[in-house]
């Protein structure tokens, strides 16, 4: 599980360059991390610290600090506001986990497997309750229940997509939409509840929760490219599980709704087989389609229109950060 | 899952009429559980009522009611908290049930048991957050505060739980311990939210979360001793699962402690076996032993010394039903 985690997470130096205007805080969330992973029990601690031994992206508590700073300034509420959402940021990726763990290691040793995944699921759990203990630490509740919100809508979003497995007549704002909860809701809230401990107005709020649920949806979108074309090697996780899960994400979509009924029907045959094999076989279609430059587009379409989103507010470092990250989001390789 | 949590939860007759003092208010709060769980996806909204399908014995939202009525009075609040509390009990057995269920299904169809795990995670993440979410709508943070902090201790006490598979050595009070967070933190939690939105004082408060976490200990006395016990026609659910899991349990803790260096031995060799007839071969010495009257008088030394808690507090049909209920814990046979 941790090593899943720990390669998809892993912090590429762009992305620490963009960082560089909250580079201090960012420091001190991490430590704030350590402490809060600390338990009076070391088996407990050593299973919440084996969930965090990535030193992630920190992506999400970038957004909170970011936000923060650009709306008047990062306080202590921030820096406990950052490290609440990454580490439901970490327990969803845990839970996310269990699943293929369980695969991979059904063949090795079944206790062992039994016995991680139901630590895993508890692990989850565990950090879930503190993510939400700290930020209801606060004297302000907004934060608590921006974040159980945005918890609550990304599984919704999960739990939706689920039942999409198989159904590809998935239509392109039906994915977006699930997308917007599954993996957005968190990436808004973020850059809402930072802008709102910094004292930001109603619409310089908005802004910034817009810019984060676009930022979201484009990571996604890219993440899910990624998953039917990038290179196992450099990204360094499993690649085409969605398509064996049946997932049908952008670029499928956009394929099949560009090829004709028998081409159509064929491909579905393909996807509906249980082989492994399903990126091997699509790959001619898919790079004699524009489905792959069509999804980067879409996602540079977000990004773009995320940038829009902070246009009223006036320049400042933070804010080329803030840019800067959501077009990352588009170019990153992995 | 759903048939596990059905059976296992099944409300006897004894209880509801112990429930009568608030039965009106339970019903609303059933009401309330069937509004909470509406989604606007059929999909997520069929999940979350499967995993209520039961109509379980509302042992926890009987105590947030009682504990209020005890200490001044029922409102809204109450009902709220009283369905929340429930949300994460219900939370919490689905991810208990996902890797019993794993195994069950996992001979008949792979793909489907991976879904049903799958969606039983989301389901159960869905659930705590939808919990916290209706104790976070309150204005005063109280509650969501308590509530997220029981889960957390509910969660830590389960790991600590698997910590202690195949440690023949735990002592009683080291077992005490962990199913007081385990198990009984979010009953103390129960009464005391109860209370305190009854407007009830310091003493009052804290004497009914004391009688909440020792109702809550003694519960879990007695389901430990119905695993090694029971009948598994009455109680419907698989038995003898601890000694499987190699988890010790009060019976077995006493067992030992009472066995000589020989004995031991053997027991723990028979424990260490991957066999599931520990049952049957642990049953001769335990009939010789004081395990299971040891255990039961424990249980019922805790439910003694939570009604003595609430001596102070002047006499009413709600503490009757609080010592009433109380008692039905040490008496059930499931």
């Amino acid at each position: 599980m941790s090593q899943t985690i720990e390669k998809r997470d892993a912090a590429p130096q762009e992305l620490r360059t963009l960082y560089a205007v909250v580079r201090e805080e960012l420091v001190q969330v991490d430590e704030l991390l350590r402490t809060e992973l600390t338990s009076e029990y070391p088996f407990v601690e050593e299973l919440a610290r084996h969930g965090f031994r990535l030193g992630g992206k920190r992506l999400r508590p970038a957004l909170v600090l970011l936000a923060g700073k650009l709306c008047g300034g990062i306080d202590g509420r921030h820096l406990q506001l950052a490290a609440a959402v990454e580490m439901v940021h970490t327990a969803s990726l845990i839970h996310d986990d269990v699943l293929d763990e369980a695969t991979i290691r059904r063949h090795l040793d079944t206790v062992n497997a039994r016995w991680d995944n139901e630590a895993s699921i508890l692990l989850g759990d565990y950090l879930f309750a503190r993510a939400f203990r700290l930020a209801a630490s606060l004297d302000n509740p907004f934060a608590v229940r921006r974040l159980i919100e945005a918890s609550r809508l990304m599984c919704e979003g999960e739990l939706r997509q689920i039942q999409t497995r198989g159904n590809y007549d998935l239509t392109e704002d039906g994915y977006l939409e699930i997308i917007a909860d599954k993996t957005a809701s968190l990436c808004a809230c973020c850059c809402e509840i930072g802008a709102h401990y910094a004292g930001a107005g109603e619409a310089e709020r908005q802004a910034l929760t817009a810019f984060g649920r676009k930022l979201g949806v484009a990571f996604q979108i890219v993440d899910d490219l990624l998953d039917v074309l990038g290179d196992e090697q450099t990204i360094g996780k499993s690649l085409g599980t969605d398509l064996v899960k049946q997932k049908p994400t952008l670029p499928l979509i956009r394929l099949l709704n560009q090829s004709g009924p028998e081409q159509r029907a064929k491909m579905v045959e393909i996807l509906s087989t249980t082989t492994a094999h399903h990126r091997e076989a699509l790959k001619p279609w898919l790079e004699k389609s524009d489905a792959i430059s069509y999804s980067k587009r879409r996602a540079t379409e977000f990004v773009e229109s995320a940038a829009t989103e902070l246009r009223g507010i006036p320049d400042a470092p933070s804010k080329d950060s803030l840019v800067g990250i959501a077009q990352f989001v588009v170019d990153r390789r992995h």
